[in-house]
C-alpha cells in the first residue's frame, strides 16, 4: 500500500491510495457490502457511480455464508465480481451494536449470532483470520467500541483493552499475510469523547506503526458538537503521511465537516439505507420520496445530476415504485444516493485541488440546509 | 398492426408483429410488469434479456398509481421508461383471482381493493379507459374468467357474458382511439373446457373482426391434458393470418407444446416470480438455489447460458443472496429466468424456420425432463 499527498487546502487533503487492487482517490467514500453485495446493485454499477473502493462486513460474512466459504471460493473479491479495493472492517462495532448476551472478556468476545442464535466468538486473532479469509486489500484491527455516554474510567478501560487487541492483532496479521502480501492493516484509534484518552490511544497506536489509523467509537449517539471536538482533537495527532479513516460517517454534512479537519476516508449504510427508505440525497436538499406532493410529480429527483435515475425517471415514478414496494425502487434509489455521494467526493477532491475548500464547503454546507428547508 | 408469417412448421408459425412502437418477433414471450416494472430490473436490462414486448396489467395499475395519473404523466411507455411494444390485459383475469367479495353483474364487476380495501367497479367501458390512458400498442378486451371446474350451464352463461362484454369493449375501444390509431384490441375466446363453448365464443369474436385473439381461461387449475385438448380444438378455428396469443402460460415445456398447437404469443409471471423464489430454470432442468447442495458450489448457474448473472456469479454466491435475503439476488436470478425464456423463444423460432421444430420440441422436452431429474 502506498498513500501520496498531491494537494491539501487548510487541513482538507487530496491525496491517492494505491492498493492491490487498484488506486482510490482521497477524500474516499466507501459504499458499503454489508453481506457481500452493496445491497439491490452490482459492482458494475457501484463503479459507474463513481466508488473505487467499497467495504465488507467481517461480521456478516462470518455468520453468513461463513468464511471458510468464501475462501473457498477464492475470497469476497471473487465471490461477490467486485476487482478493484476493498476493504474489510473488523466486526467489532457490529458486535457492540448489533448482538445481545454478549461476554466480554481479555481473550475477546462471545456473543449470539442474530441470524441463527449460536454462539460465536470473536477475538482479535479470530477477526484477522476471517478477513484473511475474505482477502480485502485493507484489513481493520479488532477493537471494542466504547459505549456513549461512559464514565472516564469506563472510556479508558475500553480504550486501553483495545490498544491490547489491536496489538494483538497486528501480531496475527503478521503471521497470516507475512509483511509484503500487499494487504494493509489499519489501526483504530478509541477513548470515547475523552480528548485524553484519544492522545493516549493514538500514540500507542502510532508506535505500532500501522499503515492507516481510523477514529472509531463516534456516530454512536453523540452531539456533533462532541464528534467535531474529538476530531479536532484527534486527527493533528495522526502521522501526516498516511490515510485517515472516519469510520461509520455520515451525512453529506458530516463529511464535507470531516474533510475540513483532515480525514480521508468515509464509509456508511446512509446512501444505501436511506435510499431504500425513500430518503433521498439531492443537490436541493433531501426528498422523502413516499411524501404525496410527488404523486404526480413529473420531473426527475434532481435536475443536476447525471446518474441513470435522474436521466430516465420522474419523482411520480419512484414515489410510484415506493409506494407499491416495488424493489426496483430501492434500486434506483440507490444508484441515485450512491451518485450523488461520489459526486460530492469528486467536487470536494476538486475543490481542495483548486485551493477552493473552504468556499466549496460553505456552499455546500448552505445549500444542503436551504434544500433542506425549501423541500420538507 | 401488422402481422405477417414467414415461415411455418407444422402448425407452429414464425410471423412478425409490426406495432406502433416496434416489431415483435413471434413466437414471442411477454415478461410482466405488474405494477410499471419487470419487478427488480430496468427496460434495458428486459431488452437486452431479448424481449419485444412486455405485458402491464390494467388491474394493478388502476388501482396503483392510478391509471389518470400515468395519463397525466404521459402515459405507461414514459412513465416507466419502456420504449418499446406493450400490451396491457384488460384486468378480467385479477378481478377473478385477486379480489374477494365479488359483485358481477351484467353491467360489469364491484371488487374490493386489495390495496385499500375500497370498492372499485370495472366494466368493458371502464377497462377501455384505464388501458387507452395506459397507451399500450395493444389492448384486450374486458372478460369473465370462467371459474375451474365449471358446469356447462355456468361455463356456457360465462362465455355468453364475455361475449357480450367483447362487443362493449369494441365499441369503447373504437371510441376512444378511432380506427387509426394504430393500437390494437384483441379479443378473448373463454368456454372453459366445453369444445362447444369455445366454438361458439370463437366464432362470435371472429364476427366481430378482432385484429388478434387470445385465448383465456387456461392455467386455471385444469390438467395439462384438458389444457392441450382445449388448445387442439380451438386454434384451428382463429384466423390463421392473425396473432394467437395464449394467456398466462407457462413453464418452458407448456410454451412449446403451445407453439406446436399454433400459438403465437405467450406471456406469463413464472421467469420473474419464480426467480424471487430461487427457482431457476436452466439448460439442465431446474435449479432450486435454496438447496444446501450449492452452498460450494462455483460453477455458473447454466454453463452453456450467455446471461450477465451466469457470466459473473457462481451457484454459492446466488445461494447465498437467495439466503441472506438479499435484493441483488432476486435480480441476478430474474435477469437469467428471462433470458432463458427469451432464448428458449429464440431457439423455437430458428427451429420452425429451419422446418425443425419437431425435433427441437422433442430434444427440449427430453432435456427438461431429464434434467428435472439429475438436479433436483
Amino acid at each position: 500500500m502506498r498513500f501520496s499527498l498531491s494537494a491539501t487546502d487548510g487541513l482538507a487533503r487530496r491525496g491517492q491510495l494505491a492498493l492491490p487492487n487498484g488506486t482510490v482517490d482521497t477524500p474516499a467514500f466507501m459504499p458499503v457490502g454489508t453481506y457481500g453485495a452493496v445491497k439491490t446493485v452490482t459492482p458494475e454499477e457501484v463503479a459507474a457511480c463513481g466508488a473505487q473502493i467499497i467495504l465488507g462486513n467481517t461480521f456478516h460474512l462470518m455468520l453468513r455464508p461463513g468464511a471458510d466459504i468464501v475462501r473457498r471460493l477464492g475470497g469476497l473479491h471473487r465471490f461477490m465480481h467486485w476487482t478493484g479495493p476493498m476493504l474489510t472492517d473488523s466486526g467489532g462495532f457490529q458486535v457492540w451494536s448489533l448482538t445481545e448476551r454478549r461476554r466480554l472478556t481479555e481473550e475477546g468476545v462471545e456473543f449470539q449470532a442474530p441470524t441463527d442464535g449460536s454462539k460465536v466468538f470473536l477475538s482479535p486473532e479470530r477477526a484477522m483470520e476471517v478477513q484473511a479469509d475474505l482477502g480485502a486489500d485493507i484489513q481493520m484491527v479488532f477493537d471494542e467500541c466504547t459505549d456513549f455516554p461512559a464514565t472516564l474510567d469506563e472510556a479508558r478501560a475500553s480504550m486501553e483493552l483495545s490498544v491490547r487487541w489491536a496489538e494483538r492483532s497486528r501480531q496475527r496479521f503478521d503471521a497470516l499475510a507475512g509483511t509484503d502480501s500487499g494487504h494493509a492493516l489499519f489501526g483504530i484509534v478509541q477513548g470515547g469523547m475523552y480528548p485524553e484518552l484519544r492522545s493516549a490511544s493514538a500514540a500507542a497506536l502510532k508506535a505500532m506503526d500501522f499503515p492507516g489509523l481510523a477514529i472509531g467509537g463516534l456516530s454512536v449517539g453523540e452531539p456533533e458538537s462532541d464528534r467535531l471536538a474529538v476530531l479536532e482533537h484527534t486527527v493533528p495527532l495522526l502521522p501526516a503521511e498516511r490515510p485517515r479513516y472516519l469510520m461509520g460517517v455520515g451525512t453529506p454534512a458530516d463529511i464535507v465537516k470531516a474533510v475540513a479537519r483532515g480525514v480521508d476516508m468515509f464509509d456508511c449504510v446512509m446512501p444505501t439505507r436511506n435510499a431504500r427508505n425513500g430518503h433521498l440525497f439531492t443537490s436541493a436538499g433531501v426528498v422523502r420520496i413516499r411524501n404525496a406532493r410527488y404523486r404526480e410529480d413529473d420531473r426527475p429527483l434532481d435536475a443536476s445530476c447525471s446518474c441513470y435515475t435522474c436521466q430516465h425517471y420522474s419523482r411520480a415514478y419512484l414515489r410510484h415504485l415506493h409506494q407499491a414496494r416495488e424493489t426496483l425502487g430501492a434500486r434506483l434509489n440507490t444508484l441515485h444516493n450512491l451518485h450523488h455521494y461520489q459526486q460530492l467526493m469528486a467536487g470536494i477532491r476538486a475543490a481542495i485541488e483548486a485551493k477552493d475548500f473552504a468556499g466549496f464547503a460553505a456552499r455546500e454546507l448552505l445549500r444542503q440546509e436551504q434544500g433542506v428547508a425549501d423541500m420538507q
